[in-house]
């Protein structure tokens, strides 16, 4: 079983291993869209699709086919190992302790994160340290990433916000944006990417002032600079970045 | 101009774009070990060499040859976006404001970053929310270091730091430790990635309480959990995940 990080979108951001652990695989498992994504590389493989949600369903079922012999690669968007399946792989390994799963050879083949996307199509606004926070409370309690979003505020992290709404739940995005200003100011520098390495892909720049919730839907990865992240415009550059030091130290060495 | 990240050590974890980058180029500008790295991807190109340190240089002379019509792949290891070449040449292009620059198509192609790939190899460390931090003090001063690390672990993140060690500097990487052994049990398992992707790679699962600077070189990429991050023997696996959830919420939705 290798779980395969596809990238966001575009076959162009997938790694040589994760295109090779899905030419060897037999089946392929995974939300519809995303092998909808392999194109041609997905022709002669049983495909088991199963909807959004059913995260856990469809994880044992890779792990059963793959139990059974069958060469499988259960397909998640972006990295594998990044708020997606390879996680929820290992924690079912761990929780169910079958002895027939505990005899794979299970692999998590790693990709290309909204994250880093986003990041080379503004500018280099992960040039220094960042972090990640998912505003998804289904697992997590809003108290413990209110912690994390008052950390990344206190420390002025670059942060990228994955899961910064869904359908029920619109409301984590203006807190989240609330607590960070109160350690940086409107001016920071915002990225919003949508649909990235698709033909709709859209990347805005805006500020933490003007964000809005209704500027971000599902689909949005959300890039908030720090209060070094500069924005600007060169000739037919127009491009965010977080340069490596600081005002206090030469730049340029 | 495209600043390519080429991932870890071994072609399997490059990308596509990157790839293809390289295929168009006349030119490459990188650290030698980089291009050495490319195999055959590099033949019949213009090679610029430039030692490890004199990083400024490498990109002007990206630059200065892009602008004279060439076309150029500047090679970072790991994402080009994070700790690498594509935050310097927005640097330069914005702080030199040079004309000729300024008319560049100038391009950012991602790539799986170190700690994607020892996460992938260690099992799902970076399933919930992590940061990176720089412990380089070459830009950055000590103290804004210092207050990286204490928000980190005040928000409980799982925390990559890159850049260690260096060769005149050690003594950073026990300072972080007590930092974070402030906040989280001397357990709190790690995860020491060395040589990722070479076939001298190795793995290491040790604890923050067990952690000292002698294991740990400028190869070497430090991956600490969080408190809520696992290690799990199953069967024929070993292996360290951070689960989706919390104990306090049911796993398994």
């Amino acid at each position: 079983l290798t779980v395969v990080g596809i990238g966001p979108g575009t076959p162009d951001w997938r790694t040589r291993e994760a295109e090779a652990a899905i030419a060897l695989a037999d089946d392929l498992v995974g939300y519809r869209l995303y092998l909808d994504l392999l194109g041609d590389a997905a022709l002669g493989k049983r495909r088991h699709e199963k909807p959004l949600g059913e995260e856990t369903e469809r994880v044992r079922l890779a792990l059963d086919l793959a139990a059974e012999g069958r060469n499988v690669a259960l397909i998640s968007s972006g990295d594998a190992g990044i708020y997606a399946l390879a996680t929820l792989a290992w924690e079912l390994v761990e929780r169910e302790d079958r002895p027939r799963w505990n005899r794979l050879d299970i692999r998590v083949a790693p990709g290309v994160s909204a994250l880093q996307a986003a990041a080379a199509r503004a500018g280099a606004p992960i040039g220094h340290d960042f972090c990640t926070v998912s505003l998804s409370d289904l697992l997590t309690p809003w108290e413990v990433i209110e912690r994390r979003l008052k950390a990344a505020a206190a420390g002025d992290f670059v942060v990228a916000l994955y899961n910064p709404v869904s359908q029920r739940r619109r409301e984590h995005l203006a807190s989240a944006r609330a607590i960070l200003l109160e350690a940086r100011p409107p001016e920071t520098h915002v990225v919003l990417a949508r649909n990235l390495g698709r033909p709709e892909e859209t990347i805005t720049f805006t500020t933490l002032g003007e964000l809005t919730t209704d500027m971000v839907d599902m689909l949005t990865l959300v890039l908030i600079g720090s209060r070094e992240t500069r924005r600007c415009r060169r000739g037919q550059h127009d491009f965010i970045y977080t340069p490596r030091g600081y005002a206090g130290k030469g730049v340029g060495i």
